[in-house]
């Protein structure tokens, strides 16, 4: 079968994507026209078959990750969601099914989350499937949730539940660990979704942009990423792991091996939100959360012991070796 | 030789070509703050390592073309630079040096054209080294030059000389051809020089803005690219081929071999502007052009028989096969 050109590809798959900023996706450039007294925050992530996804995902899931992961950097920096662009650099042997499944993947993210298509490139590879998207949110000006505002006396809060992703790889890989035969059908399925399918948590953002002090989303497993927030803040915090919050799945998991447990708490793909509040906002963003049906535990304090992390587990400390899940 | 991790890469080589949007290239994202009344023009570009490049080209060089070729989107849309953000996914045996290299004629570009880095991505490929840069610029709203405002009885002009970016591929590249050993040495350096470094034309770029009735950079072929603009347009073109402006170097490759005039006319790599501009509006555009010290060459003139280029070189009509060069 033929493949379609690069134009013919654009619109036949991406322009249907397209916002008013795109322009139809036919000129050099797309467009953001912030409203008056807001500011572009503006995020990237690159992903590559085999780094960060199997290559052989669904196209569709895929997509939703490239634009997902993104979106979760919006979402914990109290950003509205105003349109991304894409890098497509396909490998050899690409077919137009696998196109427009992932096409469609994408499509539905940017519908869901109101973050249009405004631009991309598309080039092919000798090497593997690669996505690079930048997105764009707007703020009030002067209003970006850095991860340098955390204070000591803050509570420190995730939304969601913690070490679903970092599982849900070994659930989805291709070499199971044995504790995986353990878990229910239900469970796998769970797991799985939550390592394809991230879901960024921009029903926060707003209540983020307005009540937190501090935030970044957790991509790199909650022990590593809180060690980067703590750094930019030059803040320390006490941990208490048995308040950080498991999902039946992952606790089952537990249950089966225990090490799984520091798994959850350092392993990556979380795709979750990191953040600190005074005890004065704490209230608002909770209410906030409620309404907007998101789960947000604190699970421990900002104290001034600058880059410090203390954590605990039933009352006694507990140190990491390996802070971080990299990517790099 | 232990090679730098991520943050400590991003704090030694990237952090000081940061701007202030940049937020220090510790966040999860940068900023873009566009003046009131102004919005913001955004493009991107992928360049992978065997197909737009070489990957033994100089670090530093790959950088500037990386950069260089989202710059000459902005000066075509009538865009000031503002920033850029960059995903760089290095493959398997990277080294610092390499990297220290790349980043420095990244800073050399950036500083140049006023563009500074607000953000990025680092990941890992088995894969050839694959970069995609988003860039920024900014303009008065409603005011970015399209590729879909030419009319009837305008004049197309291009900026600078054509061809040379694709002879310089051949003068650069492993397998030369016999012309180019028929080249003198500066002819030669020129052609290679121009296939490495696009300029982007940023000096026309406010000019474009207040002059030119369409414009786009020309990176796959003068042939090639004005049929998309005629597309955009709705319109035709009459284009005079003996006008299009050669080099030195290309016209004694074109000398030593005829055929080069076609490569000339549908290579790609030029990275010039092409645009359209009124009879009315041409004089303050030439006199700008002259004024930043770019030549602005009139080719033809807008007609119009929507989508049909007519090309005549010393009176007798000619036609082209194949129009444009594709990376895709």
């Amino acid at each position: 079968m033929e493949r379609p050109g690069e134009f013919e590809l654009i619109a036949r798959h991406f322009a249907p994507i397209a916002g008013p900023g795109g322009l139809g996706l036919v000129d050099d450039a797309g467009l953001l026209r912030p409203a008056r007294g807001y500011e572009i925050v503006v995020t990237v992530d690159a992903l590559v078959a085999g780094v960060h996804f199997f290559p052989d995902d669904p196209p569709g899931s895929i997509a939703r990750k490239a634009l997902g992961v993104n979106l979760s950097d919006l979402a914990a920096k109290g950003a509205k969601p105003e349109g991304f662009v894409l890098s497509l650099v396909l490998p050899k042997g690409w077919t137009e099914d696998w196109l427009a499944g992932f096409a469609a993947g994408l499509a539905g993210m940017a519908t869901e989350n109101g973050c249009p298509l405004i631009g991309g490139d598309t080039v092919s590879t000798s090497g593997p499937l690669t996505l690079s998207i930048t997105a764009f949110g707007s703020v009030p000006a002067g209003r970006m949730v850095t991860r340098s505002g955390a204070k000591p006396g803050h509570l420190v809060l995730v939304s969601g539940t913690i070490g679903d992703g970092a599982l849900g790889l070994k659930v989805h890989g291709p070499d199971k660990p044995g504790w995986v035969s353990k878990l229910d059908e239900a469970a796998r399925a769970f797991l799985a979704d939550r390592y394809l399918h991230p879901q960024p948590r921009l029903a926060l953002a707003a209540a983020l942009q307005q009540h937190a002090s501090a935030a970044m989303d957790i991509s790199d497993g909650l022990v590593g990423d809180l060690a980067k927030l703590l750094k930019a803040s030059g803040i320390g915090a006490e941990i208490e792991l048995d308040t950080v919050p498991l999902s039946r799945a992952v606790r089952a998991a537990i249950m089966a091996d225990p090490a799984l447990a520091e798994l959850a708490w350092t392993g990556g793909d979380d795709y979750e939100i990191l953040c600190t509040a005074s005890e004065m906002e704490y209230p608002a963003l909770a209410a906030a959360a409620d309404s907007a049906g998101v789960m947000l535990t604190a699970i421990g304090r900002v104290t001034a012991e600058a880059g410090v992390a203390r954590y605990s587990e039933q009352g006694t400390a507990r140190g990491f070796v390996q802070g971080s899940f990299a990517h790099f």
